[in-house]
C-alpha cells in the first residue's frame, strides 16, 4: 500500500536513529534530550498513585479537554484570563501537531528560528506548511528578518522556543521578546511560545514569557516532560478560546483524550507541596553538569570550537570550523560520544557547523570524559 | 487565525453533544459507548499501580512502537508472523488516526460499512478521502455492492467492525468473512479490521477475524478499552510491517509515543492469571443486561419499532417507521432518554430510520424505563 504524498516530506527523526546507534554500552550519549531519570519525583508520586484505584472514574472515558481537576488547576496555575482556554494534550508534541493540523494548509507559511526544533520541522513538513527559517541571534532571532519575513511572506505562524531554545540554548533578551510580540500584533502573525525549557533555568531572572506582551495574539506550549516525567505523556496548549477549540475537535478525532490515570498524578503532583523545591534541587543538578562540560569545552577552543554559555536548559550549542556536521557526528560516534549535528536542526538553508550536546542525561565524569573523546577526535580527523 | 480547510469537512461529534445535554440527573442515557465503569478490573491492576513507583523507567521517554515488554507479550498473544509488527497507540482511535494520515491522500477511496462509526468518519473526512458507504445486511455488507465498489472506484481502503459492528450490532457470517477477505486480495484493497467489541461475546462461537483469511493484505486495530479501562487510552495496531513503519513514522510527530506507565498497567493485567476469567465475567453482566433490554424492546413492535438481535457488544439497533431519526433523538432527550439516531451514522447517503441504544451502562431498571419513555414517546409524538 503506498503511503501518503504528504509522509515523502518528513524526515526520520536523526535523533531516533543516532540514539539507536548508540546502544553500545562504551558510548557516552549526549544526543537525546532526556532528563535524568534520577531526577524523577517518584517520592512526591508515590501518594497520588497509591490512591488511583480508589477513584474508579480515572479508568472510565474522560473529556477530551482533559481531567477537569487537572484543567481547573492550571487555569488558576497560568491565570489565564477568562476568554482563554487549555487543552491537556499527549505531552506537548501532540499540541504542536494539533495546531499544525487544525490551522496549517498546505503552502501557508510558518516562521521558525534556524536552527529550530526538529520535532517542530517533522510536524509542519508533515502538513506540507512553508517553513520560513529566521536566523537565530544571541539575542534571539534577527528582528529585522523576521520583519521582512512577516511582510513579504505573511506566515501564518511564528513558532518559538525563547527560554533555552532547542538547539542553541539562547535565552531571548527582554528588548527582543517585546520587539517580537509586537512585529506579531501588527503583521496578524500566531506566535506559538513553546515553552518546554522554561521553568529549567539555573542562573539570572526569569523573563516574562513572549506571549504575555501578545495574549490575545499567541499560542503556548508547556510540558511537564522536563520536571516530573516525560513517560506521563502530558502537555498543554493554552491560548484564546476560540482558537483552542478547533484543537480540542482535532483532538477528538486523534485519541479522543490523553491518559486519564496519568492527568491525576501530575495533579497530585502540582499540588504536593514539594514540588517547588522539586524544580530547584533539579535546576541544581543540571547547573552543576552545565558548569563540568562548559569548563571541559575550553580545551576544544584551540581546534576552533566555541561552546555558548547558558543559564538554563538541557543544551550547549558547540560550534565547529566549518565542516559536513553530520560525517563529523558519525565519525564522533566511532569514537564512542554521541551527538547531535547541527545539519538536522536546519531546513533547507545551509546553517552553521555544530554539536547540540546534552548535559541533564550524563554524570560530571561522562561530560568530562565524553569532552575528551571530542578532542582526541578533534585531533585525529 | 483561520483553520485549515480540511477542518471543515470535519462534523462535530454528535455522540458528545446528546452526550453534554444529557447531563440532567433524571436522564437515562442509552447514547455513548460507555464500558460500566463496576466492571474495571481494579483489583487486577492493584499489584501492577502498587509496584509502579519501583520501576523509574517507566516514567522516562519511551520508544515510539511501545513499552518493550508489552510489544513482546502482545507479538505473542495475537501469534503475528515474523514479518509482521505491532504498534501501541493512545487509544485504537489513533491507530485509525495514524492510519488514514500515512496512507490516505485526498481523495482516495474509502469503503465503509453503512451504516458505520462515527469516529472513523470523522478521521476519514479529516484527511479529505472519499468514503464510498456499502449497505450493512443481517450478516455483514452487501458483498454485490462491495465487489462494485472494489471493481469501479478502486478503494484504497474498506473499513469495517467485523464483531458486534458499531452502530448496528451485526457480526458478520463466516461465509461473508471468507468472502470480504477474496475480494480484498483480488481488488488489492487493504481491510482494515476494526474489532474493539470482539471480546464482548456472550452467545454463539467465536468466528475467525475476517483479516486471518487475508493476513498480508489487512490491518487490525485492537482496543482495551472495552474489557479493561478507556481511561488507559492503550490500543494496538498490527499487520505487515512495511504497513506498520509508516504509522510509527507519523506517530513519532503525533505523540512520540504512548503513556508508558499505563502500559506497564496493562500489561499486568494482560498477565493477570484471572483476567480471562473478568472477562467472562463482564460478558455475563452485559448478556443479562442485553436480554432484558431485548425483552422490553417487544412492547414497541405495535409502533413499527424491530429491534435487531445480536450476540454480543455493546448495542442494539432499533429500527423505526421512516422519520427524521435526529428529530426524534431530540424529542426523546426532551422525554428524559438519550440515544444516538442513525443518521449521524451516515455519510451522505440517506440511511434507514433507526436509533442506537446502548445496554452497557445502565441497569436494568434503567433499561427498562428507558424502554418505557421511549414506547410513552412513540405514542404521544
Amino acid at each position: 500500500m503506498q503511503t501518503a504524498a504528504s509522509l515523502d516530506r518528513m524526515k526520520s527523526s536523526f535523533i531516533r536513529e543516532i540514539l539507536a546507534a548508540a546502544s553500545d554500552p562504551d558510548m557516552i550519549s549526549l544526543a537525546g534530550g532526556l532528563p535524568d531519570e534520577k531526577t524523577f519525583p517518584i517520592e512526591l508520586l508515590k501518594p497520588t498513585i497509591a490512591q488511583l484505584h480508589n477513584d474508579i472514574s480515572l479508568f472510565q472515558y474522560g473529556p477530551t479537554q482533559g481531567y477537569a481537576p487537572l484543567v481547573k488547576h492550571l487555569n488558576q496555575l497560568y491565570q489565564l484570563p477568562e476568554h482563554h482556554k487549555l487543552l491537556v494534550t499527549t505531552g506537548s508534541q501532540q499540541g504542536l501537531d494539533l495546531i499544525a493540523r487544525a490551522y496549517m494548509n498546505p503552502g501557508d507559511g510558518v516562521a521558525m528560528e534556524a536552527p529550530s526544533y526538529l520535532g517542530a520541522m517533522q510536524v509542519f513538513d508533515f502538513v506540507q506548511a512553508s517553513i520560513l527559517p529566521i536566523a537565530q541571534l544571541a539575542d534571539g532571532p534577527d528582528l529585522e528578518a523576521l520583519e521582512r519575513c512577516f511582510a513579504n511572506d505573511k506566515p501564518k505562524l511564528f513558532y518559538a522556543v525563547p527560554d533555552f531554545h532547542n538547539p542553541t540554548g539562547v535565552c531571548w533578551s527582554l528588548a527582543t521578546r517585546q520587539a517580537v510580540a509586537k512585529l506579531c500584533i501588527e503583521y496578524d502573525v500566531t506566535l506559538l511560545e513553546d515553552a518546554p525549557y522554561r521553568p529549567l533555568r539555573f542562573s539570572g531572572e526569569a523573563l516574562p514569557m513572549v506571549s504575555s506582551f501578545c495574549p490575545d495574539q499567541a499560542l503556548v506550549l508547556r510540558s511537564f516532560s522536563k520536571i516530573a516525567s516525560p513517560g506521563l505523556r502530558i502537555g498543554v496548549v493554552s491560548g484564546p478560546a476560540q482558537w483552542i477549540e478547533p484543537l480540542i475537535k482535532v483532538k477528538q478525532g486523534a485519541d479522543l483524550h490523553s491518559n486519564v490515570p496519568a492527568q491525576a498524578m501530575l495533579l497530585g503532583l502540582l499540588e504536593h507541596p514539594e514540588f517547588e523545591q522539586h524544580i530547584a534541587k533539579v535546576c541544581d543538578l543540571y547547573h552543576g553538569r552545565y558548569q563540568v562540560l562548559l569548563k571541559a569545552l575550553e580545551q576544544l577552543e584551540p581546534f576552533g570550537c566555541q561552546a555558548q554559555p547558558v543559564a538554563g536548559g538541557m543544551f550547549v550549542w558547540l560550534t565547529l570550523p566549518d565542516c559536513d556536521s553530520f560525517a563529523f557526528a558519525k565519525y564522533l560516534i566511532e569514537q564512542g560520544v554521541a551527538t547531535v549535528p547541527s545539519d538536522v536542526f536546519y531546513s533547507a538553508e545551509k546553517g552553521v557547523s555544530a554539536l547540540r550536546l546534552n548535559f541533564t542525561n550524563a554524570t560530571p565524569d561522562m561530560l568530562q570524559e565524553a569532552v575528551s573523546r571530542l578532542a582526541q577526535a578533534l585531533a585525529t580527523r
